[in-house]
C-alpha cells in the first residue's frame, strides 16, 4: 500500500480528481503492473494498471488501491466493473470513496464475489488525500484562511500601510502554499487598497508553476488597471456574500480549494458563517494597535461562543511564527 | 565565579537589593570563607564572608565577587573600604555596579593598590542579575507587560467575559511569574469589571509564598467590598497616568519589578510610553472578533513606526502558546 501511495504522488495534487495509485500483484505477491491517475479526463489508477497487462493476465490477481474502486461513470469507466471485468480476485484499499455519486465500488466488488479489504493504513490515506477529500466529503472546495499580523492581532497600521509586517520567510511560505491551492480569494476592498497581483511567485518575483485562480469578491467597482487582471488564470467575480453559494459555484467548476488573502470584512464573514476548514496565521513580532483588525465581529458575544480551534503546528519563520489551526469540532 | 553565583543564589531574588556572592581564597586558591547577602539591611556578600575570618586572615588573599564591590555608605559601609582594610591583595567580580550612588567600587580598589579584575564570565552575571540589573541601570523598576488574548487578539467577548480564554497550565505560568515579581498592576476598570485577586496562587487555589504589592492606576472608585482589598499586601494606589512618575514612585519604595495585568487602556499607556521591558503574550487557540481588545491605540499611525519585538522564546503551554518577547533597540 505504500509504495501504491508513491505511484498515487505522481499524479497531480490539485483540481477536481484525487491522487490514486494502484499495484496488481500475483498470488505470490509480486508485482504485475503498477498504475497512477495522471488528472480528470484521463485513465484511473485501477484502469491504468490493467492496461498494462495482457489480456487475461489479471485473472485471480489483488489489486492494491490507495481509493475505494470507483462506482461511477464519469469521463471513464468505473473502475469496480473494470477489475470485475478483468477477473480480478481480490481487492484491497485505503480510504473509502467520499464522493456521492462514485461510492459504492467496495459493495459491487464484493456482489461480484471479489473478496474486498478497506481501511488499510487509512490514517496515511487520509492525510495524502487531504483537501481532495474534505472537498468530497463537504460537497465544497477546503476553506484555508490566512493572515499576517502583529502580536496584538492588527493588520496594518492606522494608515492602511502594512508592508512590511512579517519578514520574507513567511511572504515566501504563502506564495508556495497559495500555489497548491485551486483559487485565492480576496475582497475588492483589499483589491482596492493593496492592488495585489495574486499570483504565488518564488523569492525572485517571478512566476511558480502552478497559479490558483483569483476570485473577487465584492461590490465595490475596480479599475481596469488593478494588477489581478494582468494574472495568467482568468479572474472570476462574484458580487455577493452568500459564501455557500459562492463555494458551491466554484466547486461546480472543478475547483477545489480556496486560500482567503483577506481582507477583514471576507474573513470574519468566512469565520461568522463556520466555513473556515484551515487557519494559517503569520503572527510577526511586532505591536500596531489602532483600528486595522484582522478580524471584526464574528457574532461571539459572550465567551462561551468563541471559536474553539486546535493547533496543528506552531512553527518559527525567520522572525515570524506561523500558527496552522483548524476548528475544534463542536462539544456535543 | 561559578561557586560564587551559586552562593548568590542563596539571596532572596526580589527587592531593593541584588544577589551576590563572595568567596575569600589564599594563595593557594583555597577557600577560606564564603558568603553571600541576605537582602536589605543585612551584610554584604564581601562583608559576610570576610565576618567569618579571624582578624588578618584575609591579608594578601582573593575576593571573587558577582558583582562589583560597592563605594557607598548606605545601610552597612562601602564594601570596597571593607576588602581593603582586610588587607585583600586581589578582587576578582563579574558584573559591574549600575548603581549611581553604589558604583566606583573598582576604582577605589586600584587607587587602594589593589589588583582588580572586572567581567568574569559577565553574560551568566548579567542573566543572573536579571531585573535588579536592569531596573538598577533603567532607575525605575523592570516593566512586564503580560495579556492573554485570542489569536486574533481580543481579551474578552463583546459582554466583557473572558473566563476562560488560556487554560489551566498558561494560567498556572502567570501565578508563578506574578510571585516572582514586586508588584501587580492593574487599572481601576479592570478591578471594577473583572474584581480581581491579584494574589499569586498554586493550582489548588492556595496563596503562593511571595505574594506582589497590588498596585492600582487610574481614578474610577472602587467598592470597599474589591476582592484586592483582601489581598496580604497593603495595595498602592496611583489616581494618574503619569507612568514615569509612577515607576520613580514605586523605585523609591525598593519596589524593583512591575508586572502589568491589564486592562486594556493600562497596558496601551505603557506600550505608548516604550516603558514595557518584557513581554508576555498567552495565546489561546481561540477567535473571538468583536470590541474587546488587548491593546487600543498605541501611536503608531504608518507601519514604520510599529513597535517591533524580538521573540526570546515561544512555547506550548497545553493547548496555549507563551510568546516572550522583549522590545528591539531602536535602529539608529
Amino acid at each position: 500500500m505504500r509504495r501504491a501511495f508513491e505511484l498515487a504522488g505522481h499524479g497531480p495534487a490539485t483540481g477536481v480528481n484525487p491522487q490514486v495509485g494502484c499495484i496488481i500483484l500475483n498470488g505470490h505477491g509480486e508485482t504485475l503492473s503498477e498504475g497512477w491517475h495522471r488528472g480528470a479526463g484521463s485513465r484511473h489508477a485501477e484502469v491504468d494498471a490493467l492496461a498494462k497487462l495482457a489480456p487475461g493476465a489479471a485473472r485471480g490477481s489483488t489489486a492494491v488501491v490507495t481509493l475505494e474502486p470507483c462506482n461511477h461513470v464519469g469521463r471513464t469507466g468505473p473502475c469496480a466493473q473494470a477489475l470485475i471485468d478483468a477477473g480480478v480476485a481480490r481487492v484491497i484499499y485505503s480510504v473509502s470513496d467520499p464522493g456521492k455519486h462514485s461510492c459504492g465500488g467496495a459493495d459491487r466488488l464484493r456482489a461480484a464475489g471479489i473478496e474486498v479489504q478497506g481501511g488499510v493504513i487509512v490514517e496515511q490515506g487520509e492525510t495524502f488525500l487531504g483537501d481532495w477529500l474534505v472537498a468530497a466529503r463537504l460537497g465544497r472546495p477546503f476553506v484555508t484562511l490566512k493572515w499576517a499580523s502583529s502580536l496584538d492581532g492588527r493588520a496594518a497600521a492606522t494608515d492602511g500601510s502594512s508592508r512590511w509586517i512579517t519578514g520574507a520567510a513567511a511572504r515566501l511560505d504563502v506564495h508556495r502554499r497559495r500555489a497548491a491551492r485551486d483559487t485565492i480569494l480576496v475582497g475588492t476592498g483589499t483589491v482596492l487598497a493593496d492592488d495585489p497581483a495574486l499570483t504565488a511567485r518564488n523569492e525572485d518575483g517571478g512566476l511558480l508553476a502552478r497559479q490558483p485562480v483569483p476570485v473577487v469578491v465584492g461590490r465595490r467597482a475596480l479599475p481596469t488597471s488593478a494588477a489581478l487582471f494582468a494574472h495568467p488564470k482568468q479572474p472570476l467575480f462574484f458580487d455577493g456574500l452568500d459564501l455557500p453559494a459562492l463555494l458551491a459555484d466554484l466547486h461546480g467548476q472543478g475547483l477545489r480549494s480556496v486560500f482567503i488573502e483577506g481582507g477583514p470584512t471576507l474573513a470574519s464573514a468566512f469565520v461568522a458563517a463556520a466555513l473556515v476548514d484551515e487557519y494559517l496565521i503569520y503572527l510577526a513580532p511586532t505591536l500596531i494597535g489602532g483600528p486595522r483588525l484582522v478580524l471584526g465581529d464574528i457574532g461571539v458575544s459572550a465567551i462561551g461562543e468563541q471559536r474553539r480551534l486546535s493547533i496543528q503546528s506552531l512553527d518559527r519563520l525567520g522572525d515570524d511564527v506561523l500558527i496552522v489551526a483548524r476548528p475544534q469540532p463542536a462539544s456535543t
